[in-house]
């Protein structure tokens, strides 16, 4: 079969749900968290049929994730699009069920918001969980309009409801404009690792993620992507683009960097498809969800 | 100043709120209450962009709307993004304050969602209104996903909570696919005029605008003209839209033939800016927001 | 589930192959036969994204496909990209299984070089067919680069193969520029309706249809639509389109004009999703494959 | 060779400008005498690139141009992009010269200001010009911020300064809005025939042109077609798209119902690439002209 | 109010005029100066529309700028959108007056001729100007078709006018190619820092800006931010892109450099709209203009 | 005459084909070699396009390619669009012809099977060549669905036939997923100099390209060069993007870094220009073509 043809799903798997999987992915095609361009809903459906390019094998690191794990796409949570505290729910409820048959996740978003309920299930199976966040935006924002759980309050949430340990916590790219100068600093005050994009700026993040490995330890972790972290000029295609971001190498770097992490699931989010006229934030974020699943736990790899 | 240059009010009205308005412009950048294709929240402020465009006589129908009366743009109602149900009281009170003042408003959407609180302070002011009602949709939905308001079924809302009289409704353009076969009869059996796309093919609207008139009579009316009434060729850029539309020609026939209805108001809605690339969705949409005010109570003609 | 998301197939189907189909979608992600803008090879993919917007009822004609006929996505062919007489093979292979297994076929193509395969494997299950050809295109050029069967040559070799009774044939929507003046008189000649789009403007094309259904009889048939055959303000996402088409209207006419026809399959060829920003000519391309679903024999209408 | 391949002249043409040409293209690449969007410049390339789609024979009309006459693409007039009075000039001398050798024209435009120096030079050599004027605008502003030949303004100068005579004069789609109510009632003064869009719309032009033609009678004629003249769904790619215009099929009854006039030239201006992302506004543009070439004296018709 | 909703201001300024202001945004939308692809015209509204994302603090920075000043957005300068000279004179005496009144500024263009009359009216204001250049292009060709002030000649037209001085003056990420291969000799000649895009390559600016600082000293300066500067994968909305240039965080890195420079304006130009489909061109010029506003004299850090 | 006016050759050359010719553009369009997005075939004709804004120096290298060497645009290859054998002839044979002229050949693709047929031509002429090979892919698979020669698996079938030496060969910026973990490793084992891109990350590749020339030596030489070998947020607009490639300054890097070696041709592939809606991947491909020639063999450097 071409790549051109055959099932949308994440990279052509059967998608059968057949037997115990190790690692899903799960869509979540949600999107009225977001506070400015919408459309990640569509994220889900855009970035599984850009993932048709991807082979199985990760040529620089020499992953071999589906010869030693089952890998399967598992569809998309029944959100509701017209009430997000309902949504929050129903996507809690999902993962629940998926992270007690021991399967581990990688998540496609929608926006940001869908991380606190993933986590909050994977929290509920796991304990309070180490993260790798990579973002333009801190999201500790207290509240936005009033809600509590949006694209950009989900992780001060995820904090309070000691979900997320800010102690193993590494947050990587944030920048640009702010509600108050010392934002960045709320987070860095509860021990986290807080790296601005300009302290990556012509540099390998190489160093950097060997400091995170130390920080988060053997306990259970999580990374979440938000494609905004990278640069506009990588990743076009996304809601709430800031200027000056991080280069896809960088984006790269950190991901593998993670191997060795006890990594329980991991996210993409933020990808928009109206806002990506040539598909190429939506193939970004298959491959970075394919280069989360390389780092998974009891992933082998060949030959190196 | 040239078209492109000055302020983005829609057709670069002075937005300055001095005295009082017989016609504002009220953009209501909502768009959670949509249920595939969003981002109308980004209407408003296209709408506006592409206004730029317009002079101030309508050729074909010689009216002078500011020659009698004054128009202005009366900027957005500041919604709350993630709260349907919040967000639709507070379009209400927003509406409500509009129209106490004696204002008449045209409306620039947002999804279709936003009509109903539209017409809920409408007819607080002026009783149950007879609509025009422009749409591919009947939007008589019950609930979707167990909302009672979004953009498909404000108007069976609005209907029962005798906020519209169905008899003095007339639903033009309406087609395509269905949850069943009898969607489109719950309104034609309250007595509204209901006509599908099919009927209206290959004909000019004319003559239906005059049972339309005679239907709505001398009572309060307000038109709703959702642009995925029109065919995609004409309305691209709109996120439900359906095959076999009516054509610009018949949008102008119908709004022009709601001349001498007593109008207390209009909208323009779902037009959805990321998949109106060439932005002329954006100016369909300002151009029947102008011929709306063309129609309103008191807009004087010039030698006809 | 909402619309955006769960599985991309043809309406959301489930795919799953299981018991015998009635009616069955088929994807041919083949374009190697098209001689000017190409990328149809993703018309599968995308006119099933689009689906989704589609729900179970034919709000015009009221018909209810899906409450009398077991139908499903059959998924795509495994075409060779690379080799134009290779995969012409295997898609005739493929549908002669399809059409031996009592199953009628809407295919999605692709370029229209599709249709000889498919035709050559519905004569063989139903002997020579009438077609109903809706295209700006004659498709009758002897050879094309030395070429016998492209997607401007299919149609002279499946009526030189006695695939298709040119008798029973009729060609809508034919216009533009050609090779020699006398390129449409070949088919006329062999007694076949043709009808040029100029033929059809402002008109209402039902009573071309019931011509149509009257010469081709109850004799097996097809209906192929090549999307190009309506006005590229209809149908812009098209590899060679041709001013003065067909409106919407009109293509809807002639595909519920072919109701009551034997018909044993149909196309949808030639969408080009790169040329297609908005999405809504893969949307267009759904719909009339929907359309085509309701006119298939055997399908249900309610309450008419 | 592929239609994509070889030389991206019109329609291919060598452009060799080896002996005297009876029909030549002519690109005038010049857009700041536009006063909203600009672009037009491209205009020429981009009508050539698409023309790469156009076989030599007219199936509609069977018209067979290059049978009889010698045409040729004549490149581009080396406007001066930054001083629209001297490229005025630029254009009327250039003109003059293509006019002395005996040669009539078809131009690419940009904006409609260059008809205004085409028009001099062809009057010069034929004397005043009857025309048909195919727009959205009347084009008669008097001056446009203090210039006196903008693409708003170019016909009142040609009738002031007796090139053409507004009483062979047609123009046809006129509408929209406008700088007073009377804005097109002075040229209806001096005697044109004045055809504003709603009065074509659901209706053929035939009968129109007949008329047309009378009037026009047997002295030297001009084509002057801008786009704009067609509905925006037609022809999205220009610069000031009005609602409710012209079909393409009206369009080609205009071009097709000047047969047999005295054409010595005309245009097709106001195709503005940036906002044409499919290509066919452009497209358009090269059928358009393919299509006023068919009716130039001289043309052989095959087999009527 | 919601970001995508409220007026569209630059940064949603209220754009009131009242009271003296220290620094205003000034539009000027203004591109017949442009040699290549235009519709630069459009960049004041689109840098406006984007900005709605811009929050008030600089988070890498900690600049605080509208905690000790006065910002507002002045709105658009009436050009002469048919006329290069009389613009030119038009955009002189336009900021010779906002300038007279103490305001500094910072303009959104535009094509890059209009730094000329802007730096005009600043150095009546101030005296001759050292300059921040950032570009691909040096803007030093004499003359361009015989006009002396263009986009692509204005810097020698200042520095031979004596208002810009040539030894104070940084141009830096000059690429591509040129007229001459000395082109970029001529300003070095004069004693200017000149900084080829290769000579950046790799690295990071801010030593570069230290010797920027030292040269350019205490006395007035400006800097003029042509968006090609950049790499067409940060910029690709824009004019004349030349591929190899700097990156984002190297444009930060520059704007970032001149703080404590004696800056009495600064402008972003060269945004070309219709080039930019994600916006994100424009989201970028407001940012930079953001970035500009941060470095004028008198802003306030944050707890640095 | 402007940049955006005259003939669409590359830079806008004559293409008169008289006399002898240094280095001839040769436009391939050819695109049925591609395994998933198409339309590479539109390649040549965009790059010419945006080849417009190309002056004749190189301002970072002082190449003046043009005052040494004559340089032409010689049109395209007439390939056959159906057929993907019989066009690997047609291309060799036409090479052949160049090269037996003498003529130095960069070639415009078209997808990467074009760079084989060439080889076979190239090698005819000068024996077995070494190769600068810039691609994310390695491109050494075996056959493509039973496919011997085709973007995939041309270089195998070049080593194979012996018409390029492995050891003389650089493959630079390889990367992405593949159908085997030790893809990269065949040609390493053949002894070529195989760079992954993230070998690459965060550095200059001039000290690679040092290597690389001594490597290659004296004998005749070949640059390949595919756009998606750059990362995809500098080359959107091609077939198989892979993210985390290379840069555009290491692009130029690259190519600069071949002067003094003995090339006899060299090319620029998969430029797909219906995924480049800025078509900056298509004026970045006319640069690298631009550079190319400017380390042909004879260019003489101005003043350095």
């Amino acid at each position: 079969m071409p790549r051109f043809g055959g099932p949308a799903t994440m990279m052509r798997l059967p998608g059968a749900g057949d037997g115990p999987v190790d690692v899903g992915f799960v869509g979540v095609p949600f999107d009225i968290g977001t506070s400015h361009r919408s459309a990640a809903r569509f994220g889900p459906r855009a970035i599984r049929a850009e993932s048709a390019l991807l082979r199985p094998y990760n040529m620089a690191t020499r992953a071999a994730p589906f010869d030693s794990l089952h890998v399967d796409d598992l569809g998309d949570v029944a959100i509701n699009t017209f009430n997000l505290a309902a949504s929050i729910d129903i996507i809690t409820d999902h993962f629940r069920r998926v992270f007690e048959a021991g399967t581990r996740t990688i998540s496609l978003g929608g926006d940001h918001t869908i991380t606190y309920p993933i986590l909050r299930a994977a929290a509920a199976a796991h304990g309070p969980l180490g993260i790798v966040h990579v973002d333009a935006h801190a999201d500790v924002n207290d509240t936005m309009f009033g809600e509590r759980v949006t694209h950009g309050s989900w992780l001060r949430r995820a904090i309070e409801d000691e979900i997320v340990d800010p102690v193993r916590t590494a947050q990587i790219g944030i920048r640009g404009t702010g509600y108050a100068a010392d934002d960045f600093d709320w987070l860095r005050g509860l021990g986290a690792i807080v790296v601005t994009a300009d302290e990556c700026w012509h540099r390998s993040l190489a160093p950097l993620m060997a400091e995170v490995r130390e920080r988060l330890g053997s306990g259970p972790a999580y990374v979440t992507f938000d494609v905004d972290g990278l640069d506009p000029s990588v990743a076009p295609g996304t809601g709430t683009p800031e200027i000056g971001g991080l280069t896809g190498a960088q984006g790269l770097e950190i991901i593998r960097g993670c191997r060795d992490l006890d990594l329980v699931g991991g996210d993409v989010v933020e990808v928009s498809p109206p806002y990506d006229p040539s598909g190429n934030t939506a193939l970004l974020g298959a491959n970075l969800a394919f280069e989360l699943l390389c780092v998974m736990p009891g992933v082998e790899y060949r030959g190196v």
